[in-house]
């Protein structure tokens, strides 16, 4: 039974890489490494009720499931290769399992990716998926390599994703709005080829999965500087706009959590190619503020005031 | 507060492997790759109450996650080097965490394994550890290379976990042999020297995670071919036949899951070279059949029998 559950989430995702050489189907997968590359590799774990709520459709969580791994990858400036697949669901069930695998392969096949390994079994609904791509040496991203004087940019919008999750929790009513917020919960979009043409000229980059405050703090502890945001500039969606005041907007783009955008820094000196760069894309990126010396991370209103903020975002097992 | 669970598990985990440019604290690690090798990775979870009773000590979880997937790569013949650890509890246990880290990193540090990644969240105690190695190209040990005439063999005593788990679930009062069998459970022992050793000698090898039969079967099923053994020549402790009569005793060894040893089939010119390979390495191996034209398992009483197997070995799901 485990071995078929995994057998129909093979059977949708991309196959015939030349470097799979033994793939699902026995103790484990025999995979060529290719030479002039350094791995990148990275694992996460979605549990039902606290990464995506009770009800979530099975091809949503499928694609979720991966792309906050791809997200990962993304931040690392990596391109994707493989992935280990470990479900455990509450039984066996095949509708399930078709639905999970059609999310999982939608999002891989584009990637080339290849589903390598895997093993169901019984338990809460609970996903961990392992990545695995590969950089040129010496060229992945991280998050210490912020410094002083860099700009600050995301990609996309923020707060989507937190609406998202408040319009189901509050059943808003179903609207072109809302069905794209809720779309953004539940199908991030993660940013491979961003990552990729960031690789020769940010400095430090993350992905926004804890919120913007948090994430960009994590570059920051990292990096021994402080960075000023200009809460004026957050890039933010009609869609948010529509349906939230503006504070309430701001409090999501800067608290909320889920959108797998990319935050990185880059020297002044190179902002024009890497607007250009990502401009080429297709993914729109803002300037949203600077990296300073010191440490933390403040927000500027449009009146030039510095904001108290309450919440640094979302954190697993805080409060 | 997720950083600190993992980094608590890191430091008790190998470090200084050269080979790690970036490790656990940014979104993934970075891994200079091996020239000449190819890469073995693999996936497993377990489930408390599925994979361990509940009440399992926090150390004999952390050993046997470990265990499980460093059995995997010993069942391909590879040399273990990282792993990345997803770890969901229902709330944030720091004496968990710290027992769960002292029991991985008892089994990681001998071989040098470093944890390179991971991913804390709250839920159903439930671990997934993906495990990565290496082996020369074309040298992996697979479950479809087993040929007609092959000896099979098994490593150790068969039996054993499951016996422990019926120690444990019948409360049977403690004693040396209960001890003995119920530390084969919680602590089962990665065959990783005997997998390397055998790369040049086996054809086909798997672990013995889900019973003998199951998993033999799984050889037959994957190379086409069938087995007979002789339940005479099955392999047991001395305490499982102290504490079971040898009905009991013999469907442990049949059908009991989670041993973890290697079952593997040898070409019958290479039996004496193989068994002293093994020996050299203090791991015993027992011969207890051989592999014939047809499919599927057959046993073999003493007085040259057929045996009536009901039971398959354990299978997630099924019942």
């Amino acid at each position: 039974m485990e071995f078929s559950l995994i057998e129909r989430i093979r059977q949708r995702t991309a196959q015939g890489r030349e470097d799979v050489r033994v793939g699902i189907g026995d103790d484990a997968a025999v995979l060529s490494m290719p030479v002039g590359q350094e791995q990148i590799a990275a694992i996460d774990t979605m549990v039902e009720g606290v990464h995506f709520p009770v009800g979530t459709a099975p091809a949503d969580i499928g694609w979720k499931a991966l792309a906050v791994n791809l997200s990962d990858l993304a931040a690392m400036g990596a391109s994707p290769a493989w992935a280990l697949l470990a479900l455990t669901m509450p039984q066996a069930d095949a509708d399930f399992v078709d639905g999970f695998a059609e999310g999982f392969a939608q999002l891989a096949q584009p990637y080339r990716l290849a589903l390598i390994g895997g093993d169901t079994t019984r338990g809460a609904l609970t996903i961990s998926v392992a990545v695995h791509g590969f950089a040129p040496p010496g060229k992945a991203l991280t998050r210490d390599a912020a410094c002083v004087g860099d700009a600050v940019f995301v990609t996309g919008t923020l707060g989507d994703a937190a609406a998202g999750l408040h319009c189901l929790q509050q059943r808003l009513p179903e609207s072109v709005h809302s069905s794209y917020l809720i779309q953004r919960l539940n199908r991030p979009t993660p940013r491979i080829a961003a990552g990729i043409a960031l690789r020769d000229n940010a400095h430090a980059c993350i992905d926004v999965s804890d919120g913007l405050l948090a994430d960009l703090g994590h570059i920051c502890h990292a990096s021994g500087v402080g960075a000023e945001i200009d809460a004026a500039l957050l890039p933010q969606s009609s869609a948010l706009l529509s349906l939230y005041d503006d504070a309430t907007a701001r409090d999501f783009a800067l608290s909320g959590g889920d959108d797998y955008e990319l935050c990185f820094t880059v020297p002044v000196a190179r902002v024009a190619e890497v607007s250009a760069d990502l401009a080429r894309l297709g993914c729109g990126a803002t300037r949203i503020g600077r990296i300073v010396t010191g440490e933390g991370v403040r927000v500027r209103d449009a009146q030039g005031q510095w904001l108290e903020t309450s919440s640094s975002g979302w954190e697993h097992f805080s409060a």
